[in-house]
């Protein structure tokens, strides 16, 4: 846990500035990726996928907190300025869903759907626990050198289950299986917004398996959230620790399926998505 | 395997009159699911969800095979005739994105999103095996007595994980994973529609985790496809294995995560989705 001097104002936060959008009525709302924020082509899923879900959060008629996003890739989102429109298409007494669309000009470059819901006490219990693993101080940073400029933007902290290009020397692995521990750089309180990029946070399952860089990106993206915002506050500016792994690499399309928990073991999300690969 | 003997034409089989749509042009799509495949309030989810995949798949500007579905249910289906809007917002060389909407008058229940894309020959593993387990002819089918309609369109044999209800004497059990043959009743060759209705046909994890039949509902369902139409083809009418586990229910929502291999191992889904319980 950081203490609060060490924790960047939410307003100020490089993922703030980077997700911010302006309000411009009936559900559309404008926004522009910086590119500190940029992948290989376009900006970081992960930041497409919370300014994705910051518009219904923002919307004067949202009701409860996120439950469920699905974010879907269909092609590269141009270095300038997006609006995204955010539609709910049903509420109920305690759940609201929405579509969303991020347009620039003619193009839709993204789609997405959010579930919003009020949670409320009941029996409740996680069947899914952390495996042991060391502490974040006692795992290296992973340097930013050489990788694109968003990963600045994380402190990522490998504790098995590396890219295999790293690896010396760099050769196949049989297991794409990843554990690591993540958070914000500069370290930033928890919310929903920060927690669905990064649950994009993962390198691509590929390049653990097989030491090369191809060329890689997610086509589509769902994050289903676990806490409600009391919990995630309580998570402060600390680290989460990820697992993830691929099930199947199939003639140009891998999944891969994920967890992430707060450093006291609560699961906060679990994430899954599907990639396209040219190998 | 069914010789074709035994395994009903599609045309004539109760999946696909239950999920027949007519083309009214311009995207959208008429349909009625009948009260064979009814859950507890409305349809069964799985047949909504190959509905829906139906629209595009039956549209003429359809690229590909199915990749990627997410259905987000956002109400009950009334037992009466709907409309399915499909629009491709996105025509990539070798992918379409989808979204689609289901109407019933002004009530919108349903939407979803949908990606397409061809495959291609190139570097592939399989990294998810199935467990070891009995053979279906080794395992009984559950009886459908006492269940919602739909039950009685699949043959169902529960390997591990039975709902804890039917336990003796019932009580709770500490795992929610559940391990099952599943396949349509009567068989039916694999396709597409087929297999997105199977990835709904687990039964709520609440249920083997607590004995006790409380209101539940999936709220939003994604699965990936991992196989082409030739190898849906090549399982026939074949049983599909089925695991699949949850991994934290909190305040009246949980997940879980599945997958479906053929016969002879290929894994062909991986499906996700969070569920409703009032408990």
């Amino acid at each position: 846990m950081e203490s609060p001097a060490n924790t960047a104002a939410h307003s100020e936060h490089p993922l703030d500035l980077a997700t911010r959008l302006e309000a411009l009525g009936e559900g559309r709302f404008a926004g522009r990726i910086p590119e500190t924020y940029s992948n290989f082509i376009g900006p970081f899923g992960g930041v497409l996928a919370a300014a994705l879900l910051r518009a219904p959060c923002e919307h004067p008629a949202r009701l409860g907190d996120p439950l469920a996003l699905t974010v879907n890739f269909g092609g590269p989102v141009a270095p300038a300025p997006f609006e995204i429109a955010a539609r709910a298409t049903r509420t109920n007494r305690s759940s609201q869903h929405w579509t969303m669309e991020m347009q620039q000009g003619e193009d839709i470059p993204l789609t997405a759907s959010a579930v919003f819901a009020h949670r409320r006490e009941t029996w409740s219990t996680q069947e899914s626990d952390p495996p042991p693993v060391p502490a974040p101080a006692e795992v290296p940073s992973i340097p930013g050198e050489g990788l694109p400029a968003w990963v600045a933007n994380y402190d990522i902290r490998v504790v098995s289950g590396g890219m295999s290009l790293l690896a010396d020397p760099p050769r196949d692995q049989a297991s794409s299986e990843t554990l690591l521990w993540v958070r914000d750089r500069p370290a930033r309180a928890l919310d929903f917004a920060a927690l669905a990029a990064l649950s994009d946070a993962f390198f691509p399952r590929l390049y653990v398996r097989r030491p090369r860089m191809v060329p890689v990106g997610t086509v589509s993206l769902t994050t289903y959230f676990h806490a409600d915002s009391a919990e995630l506050a309580r998570c402060g500016g600390g680290f989460l620790l990820g697992r993830v792994r691929g099930q199947r690499f199939n003639k140009g399309f891998f999944d891969h399926s994920g967890a992430l928990w707060a450093e006291d073991g609560t699961l906060l999300a679990t994430t899954h998505q599907v990639v396209y690969y040219k190998e």
